[in-house]
């Protein structure tokens, strides 16, 4: 989308300088920095510390990170290597383990030879692909958006909530959450978006806020305590959120207080969807709160901050008492039960196991349609 | 309670030095100032700008603004502008009228002369009286958290949620949703409190976790997001929170996010419970959704905060990108079905109409032998 005016993706190659480039979005919202990754490792710790993030993202920049690797080193024993560190750099991510499984499936066979160029080609492919899915779940959510607009009683902006960061930062472009508010916005539609801030990093209040601004797409920050009152004060008229990995029930786990979000959505009536790209569901597991191990990051992010002062200057200041533990959960798990609905490329659909099979049934024939 | 081994409460007359004192409570956790207060505009900006909260400190600072005020010119006229004046420092806390009124009755018949005094005398029974409905909510609130910990499977110690900061820093001492937790902690019960950062003014953070520390009471800061996911998991085994403002059927007006809590703790059986005293009951009210006003505050509370560098110099930083808005609702109102029960000094009555009009009976039974 936009920054500035100018188009950006968040990954490319450039050709030029002959190295991937990303937005280095730990300097979002303060400043726009841009990234050159050149080896795998580099790749590797620009997922684990968050220059890159949001699902989509970090399976295009993981598939980018073996395509690296295999300029180095090209052999059968360093792209099983590759593949096992990059596998290992975040562990909730779907699309991570998904990106890097059709980088093994499509690279195994291949002569050394062609291997680098056939992975650079892979990775370019799935950065394509994932504009693409995006866009068509941004056409499909957009139909909701419409939907409750046509419904309102009286024409006013129509008020979506959304929680973290699902937007165009997540993936290479467009995003899941957003896409549908990005498409109904250039549709001339009305929106306002109340932006979770989404603690601890903080990915609404730098991330979500700063793109929506960047393209023009009217928003308010609010804490993550707010939703509930909104919703019980009419000032919500749907909720939108991610989803980083998605049950074969239609369970979704996304960023930690997606749940008590939902919760509120529910107790209010206001239609509840998650937006997410297939890639994201995980067919293996029914029961997100029993089979999804939630990852606990670092306290540190929980006790520090960074922001910048009064002459511009960015620090990171500690908001508790040195002394204070804290104990940081990075996601939940809201059941399919609280959701009106899964937004995705092939359409919308119930979260529910009989639904998504057929989702399920739908992608196998295409796939076998594509093999064919 | 104790600070670094020492008793003390948050606000007391130093009649050496003829002022009264607080503990400047914007300054925590990170430096422990005490501020002297010498006129009504002292304690009426101690008051905005939050060097002293909580409803009940408010409602006691707000007496001794009255003192103070008299003391400077005793007149009637006097007495009803600083009793308006200290009336506006905040939309929302029931306990700040309450206190007002109190000293109003009390001091309008009086003459000039000695009216100062008997401000003075009032302003400190009302501190002492609140030190003992804390007390009595201690009292109260322990015997519910020993019942669930006696009703525990195995021993380990008991797992309690709060949200904000309703410990004695709220009060004069003992605090009200903390109180319970301290008596039984004082019990020798083992408890673990969870405690919520609390967004945006971070209380939670900066002042339930510093009391709990000074004080000895384990306890692990999470963010406003997490409590949901914990109860999922049955990391929670009751909730205590605080109550601003409660009506007479039962709903309960609390900091912003203590709604969420409370769905959660419905949707997954975890008992839920507001500790409040019975001034906090505004008895005119019934439906708190329809007929409370949500204060809104500054929108910098929201894009700023304040932290210590690694030099444990004191900063305040814009997390935000400058053009951001935000939107920053104070309180929230969870509607009666969702509480357990309302913990009040004068014991534990369920959150409806007609237990409350008991407790009222009570009171006024109380009131009529006092004046008789």
């Amino acid at each position: 989308m936009f920054v500035d005016g100018t188009h950006y993706r968040t990954i490319w190659f450039n050709s030029q300088k002959n190295v991937v480039e990303i937005i280095d979005q730990t300097f979002l919202p303060h400043q726009f920095i841009i990234v050159a990754l050149s080896n795998l490792e580099e790749v590797a710790r620009a997922i684990e510390t968050m220059q890159v993030r949001g699902a989509p993202l970090i399976g295009a920049t993981a598939a980018y990170g073996v395509a690296l690797a295999l300029r180095h080193d090209a052999s059968d024993e360093n792209l099983a290597n590759a593949i096992e560190r990059l596998t290992h750099t975040r562990p909730t991510a779907i699309n991570l383990r998904w990106a890097l499984e059709r980088m093994r499936h499509k690279l195994n066979p291949t002569t050394q030879e062609e291997r680098v160029s056939l992975a650079f080609k892979e990775a370019a492919e799935i950065c394509d692909e994932d504009v693409a899915l995006c866009q068509s779940i941004g056409e499909h959510g957009a139909k909701i958006i419409q939907k409750h607009y046509d419904a309102l009683k009286e024409k006013r902006p129509i008020h979506i909530l959304t929680h973290c960061n699902a937007g165009w930062l997540a993936t290479v472009d467009w995003g899941t959450a957003l896409a549908p508010i990005y498409t109904a916005h250039e549709n001339g539609l009305p929106v306002h978006v109340w932006v979770d801030e989404t603690r601890p990093r903080n990915q609404g209040a730098s991330l979500t806020a700063w793109e929506l601004a960047e393209h023009g797409v009217p928003h308010t920050l609010i804490t993550d305590n707010v939703g509930g009152h909104l919703m019980q004060h009419g000032q919500v008229d749907l909720c939108i959120v991610g989803s980083d990995r998605t049950t074969a029930q239609g369970d979704v786990c996304n960023k930690i207080g997606t749940y008590l979000k939902a919760l509120a959505a529910k107790a209010n009536d206001v239609p509840f969807y998650a937006a997410l790209p297939y890639s994201t569901i995980d067919w293996n597991i029914d029961d997100g709160l029993v089979e999804i191990p939630i990852e606990e990051r670092d306290p540190q992010e929980v006790t520090h901050l960074w922001g910048i002062d009064a002459q511009h200057q960015r620090h990171q200041i500690h908001i508790t008492h040195p002394q204070t533990q804290a104990a940081n959960y990075a996601f939940d798990v809201t059941p399919a039960r609280y959701l009106s609905g899964l937004i995705t490329n092939c359409g919308v659909f119930p979260a529910q196991k009989s639904s998504l099979e057929k989702l399920k049934s739908q992608l196998e024939a295409q796939q076998k349609h594509l093999s064919t």
